[in-house]
């Protein structure tokens, strides 16, 4: 048998141990695994899965164990060399000290989230289905005894209520509350439930905080429910990201592991109770005054959140547990900060259309149109939705997360020292978050240096480099046209002594190929649609773009690689984070929430897999150059 | 400052110290409070108001404090000398080692419950709202995947479902459901909601437990729900009692304390769990498969299970917190023996007529009688309805725990060495239960040996021990005519050397005053309920006796001491446990459950203190003989 050994975390700001655990290792055993198990996060945006760079870790001391293929692909010598190892593909062998690496998206990370949120207030009815009233109540007397404190409350009230429904929390202190104030309160219902029951008059104070549970990001409004006002907004990364960026990896985490799914499940509870804190810290308002939480996510966020088994949410058919609007009580979850709170999850369409798509539609208002209008929300899983007033067709696009910089050799988020934009005019210009030295490249930046390659001629339209081609280059780019360390064609964007890294960022040949599966992932999901419907490009009015990401590419490098479809560039618009002003309109409008279940169940799944001509369509949408008939 | 002392707790089985605590001793500090604090539940059926004898200790060792009057008056010189005192009155002065008193009620204690329980299964409709549904359901596939898991199932049910109300406890394991069985599940509703949904065919289980929850005891009922019968039944002491045998006393013990209402409703919890999980094992099923539970019980009993705040029961006008049939997921109470179950409290009518009185007047059928009719069920608090099909009124009778052996100098409850019955032929025989001597006397035995005291000259009709006309007493009755140590009047029914405790079981003046005062409240609410509706003994055509202690009384003797009207005695019936049999009704049958509510609502409740006549018929009800005219 093995004997134990002891692996030592090194903290990457103190060098300092930190964590020292005794494991035996069982040749099996991965060094994320002993981390994890010790509590440390170290951040896994592929799922341990060996396609990307985020676990990687240095080992300090010890025997280093021997470099797999994955640490070959995604470090390259140099950094193997140097001890770094991915540590989601590294079993332990004996003794070791661990540096993890720092997380790239520390440091200026951009939230995709809040900037163009065209939250049309004007055009929204308020009624968020909150109301307060302010009564004065007379306790039970000799003469009127056969009654009780509730229903000489509920005689008051303007309005009809279900008695009982009224929830245990708000009976236990009722005989106090009543007679607190010379029986002066105020009562919080919704729709046709009392929500709480308050001595005095807090009829000034009525709010709600509508949530965006992206993946990768959490977004939160906190929003005065009678004047629609919002007073607060707070963004942040996912704190479920170290348990795998993507949400494949994600399922695969917490699949058939109820233990794992609780961990996912406690990090988003934890995770919208801060958020809430702190939108309410911030506008100086109290969290038991937020009565109503609207929540969109996809459909593994919204299960995860509730706590639902989602095993088979990664398995196709990818089908959800549940669909219907999900309204639960906050002291159910529980949600601590607010628990006299309701929480309204949006519907779901399908596994890979979520309520975070049913959002996008409802802030679009695509469902009124009477053009054929389409939006997109390009991200790791991207979904597509094509329609009018009389039909609407949605799909998901699975990109995977080359996009946000993730299985991209020098790839990162749109954080400081990210390449965003690049020039080729004679020679590459770029430009980086923050203006300093660039230490990778983010998505916006991908799309944009894959156009210009493509229109300098350094990359064919298949998405070969042409090294071999170099003639056909200008002379000034040809130097750029080198080799990986283990000799694989690469495309120097910024070279070694102008960037923040010590080496050069480049793009490599199998960058390009990953790109290009995401890219034609999207597009296929647009291409796709426009056949089932039978739109040709000419007849669609409109194509918005939702989502965080959109907000930053470039549309004309968008249309340029085929990612977007050939329109012209003004029928291609941004429209921000659709969802999350989706969730807002739910949250102040009962209306819109309601329209909301009424989209879900009308919008149609198209099942990409399983259309007979798909295949031939991700062929050509993976392509940089349109063949010579695109619409059917 | 004072100095801590310490006090030692001895067991009485052991004669061993098994706890020790040090404390301060401020003056105001009493021994029971100690003992309460130190974790040992020493009963006080008074609530610490010197007022019973329960919770009498004996100090072993240490300085022991002055008697107080409420000492000599419970406990009398003898036991005072032999260092017994009441630890509610009792300060603590100094360092001492104490010894509880045995509870009284060990040993043989009859549970007031079971026998005579005449719920009528023929003429009940079984609808106990909950059904099972064996399907087969297939997960989402390919073809059909614009679905989830949950409407794949709710698809194959034979009756509509609210989908929006399936607890989130259900959906969570949702899919390892669904596929485990290829696909054959059980599901469980309740009316238009799912509670359950198993793997398998679980249809042959399908349970339900009645629950009646008394000031003294506790009473449950495990009923198949399919056939109506009875799988198990549990009664025993409601563990509550410790902190106050009648209501007011445990209403005045959680009065404005957040924390002992905590500690009460755990008790009612903890009871109610181990009951359910008692009557499953006694029948071999799983509490999993409980799912619907019926609880009835008076206002302070409901509020208390509830958690809802009794300070204002307990004040006039005694006004309930809600009135209404209350429905909750056991899994919100929580009832963590029968997550998935259903919990169904019955309607109040008033502070002091509770669940229990409605669930009384659902098991008498008093109210599709033609004739009028009255329910007495008599207890510490008493409560009577009186009516018939058009008109029902009800009132409470607070009795005070005299008629249960309390605050009577040799009371007890009905246990072993309790007399029982009495006869007066030449000289008094008394029957024992358990057939050994006699070392106190219970509440059936009070009204007995009243009764004869009466027909034998040694008690005037007013109340008053004829001590000062012996010679109207039979010579061989004179000698039991005797004084108590404070020189006090008393009649002997069981001498010293026939005892089992020492001394003489007697009844002293003050044992009379209290029975008359209790009897009195009884026969008040009658006599009221008589005059409010206008209805002459010769017009009443029963009246039945509910609740256990009705069972052991001689309807003879009652009738002599007017604790009931003079009816003629066949018109005088037991009914036994009326409000567990109404509770079981509520369980088996959701029409039943639906005519509580609608009882609750056509009760009148007839607040006796406000009428004003009450005097006058109070001072009538406590004499032992009639006045010339008795209807009104």
């Amino acid at each position: 048998m093995a004997k134990p050994v002891t692996v030592s975390f090194v903290d990457p700001a103190t060098n300092l141990t930190t964590k020292e655990v005794r494991v035996v290792p069982d040749g099996s055993l991965t060094l994320l695994q002993v981390a994890q198990s010790a509590g440390l996060e170290i951040a896994a945006t592929c799922g341990g899965r060996g396609r990307c760079r985020s676990c990687r870790v240095k080992v300090l001391q010890g025997e280093i164990p021997p470099a797999t293929m994955q640490d070959r692909v995604q470090l390259g010598g140099e950094e193997i060399q140097e001890r770094y190892r991915l540590s989601c593909q590294t079993c332990l062998i004996a003794s070791c000290s661990i540096l993890p690496a720092p997380p790239l998206t520390e440091g200026g990370h951009q939230i995709l989230a809040a900037p163009n949120t065209r939250l049309d207030r004007g055009a929204l009815a308020l009624d968020s289905g909150v109301e307060k009233h302010v009564i004065v109540a007379a306790p039970p007397t000799e003469e009127n005894h056969q009654t009780s404190d509730l229903e000489q409350i509920v005689a008051q009230l303007p309005r009809r209520v279900a008695i009982e429904a009224t929830p245990i929390g708000v009976l236990r202190d009722l005989p106090e509350t009543l007679r607190a104030k010379g029986g002066q309160l105020t009562v919080t219902t919704f729709l046709d439930r009392i929500l709480d029951i308050e001595p005095g008059d807090s009829s000034a104070h009525k709010f709600g905080v509508a949530f965006d549970i992206g993946t990768t990001t959490i977004v939160a409004s906190l929003l005065d429910l009678d004047s629609g006002e919002e007073l607060a907004s707070v963004a942040n990364m996912n704190p479920q990201s170290v348990y795998g960026g993507d949400l494949m990896s994600r399922i695969a985490y917490a699949m058939n592991d109820p233990k794992k799914l609780a961990t996912l499940r406690a990090k988003a509870l934890n995770a919208v109770n801060d958020f809430i804190k702190e939108a309410c810290d911030k506008a100086g308002v109290s969290t038991q005054h937020v009565y109503k939480i609207v929540v969109v996510g996809n459909t593994c966020m919204h299960h995860v959140f509730l706590g639902i088994d989602v095993s088979y949410v990664g398995l196709a058919p990818y089908a959800p547990v549940v669909r219907h609007p999900v309204v639960i009580a906050a002291s159910e979850l529980p949600l601590k900060a607010t628990p006299k709170a309701v929480v309204c999850l949006l519907p779901l369409v399908a596994g890979f259309v979520g309520a975070d798509t049913v959002a996008c539609v409802l802030a679009t208002r695509i469902y009124e149109s009477k053009e054929l209008r389409a939006l997109v929300d390009i991200g790791t899983n991207g979904e597509v939705v094509m329609g009018n007033r009389d039909r609407l067709m949605a799909c998901s696009a699975p990109a995977g997360p080359a996009l946000e910089g993730a299985q991209i050799r020098h790839g990162m988020r749109g954080a400081l020292g990210a390449i965003e934009k690049v020039r080729i005019d004679g020679d590459v210009e770029c430009d980086v978050i923050g203006n300093v030295p660039a230490i990778g490249i983010c998505g916006s930046g991908l799309i944009d240096a894959v156009a210009r390659m493509l229109d300098v001629n350094v990359l064919a339209a298949s998405g070969v480099m042409r090294h071999d081609f170099k003639d056909s280059v200008a002379q000034s780019l040809r130097e750029r046209m080198t080799k990986t360390a283990e000799g694989r064609d690469q495309f120097v964007l910024v070279r070694k002594e102008e960037s923040g890294k010590g080496e050069a960022v480049a793009l490599t040949q199998s960058d390009i190929r990953q790109l290009q599966l995401a890219k034609g992932a999207i597009y296929s999901g647009i291409l796709m649609l426009q056949k089932v419907i039978g739109v040709s490009d000419a007849e669609l009015a409109e194509l918005m773009l939702c989502g965080g990401f959109g907000n930053y590419i470039s549309i004309a490098s968008a249309v340029r690689i085929r990612l977007l479809p050939p329109l012209p560039l003004e029928r291609i618009t941004y429209f921000g984070n659709a969802a999350h002003v989706g969730a807002q309109m739910a949250l102040l409008s009962e209306t819109e929430r309601a329209r909301a279940s009424e989209l879900a169940r009308r919008i149609e799944h198209v099942a990409l897999a399983s259309q007979p001509d798909f295949q031939d369509v991700f062929v050509d949408a993976i392509s940089f150059s349109a063949p010579l008939s695109v619409a059917s």
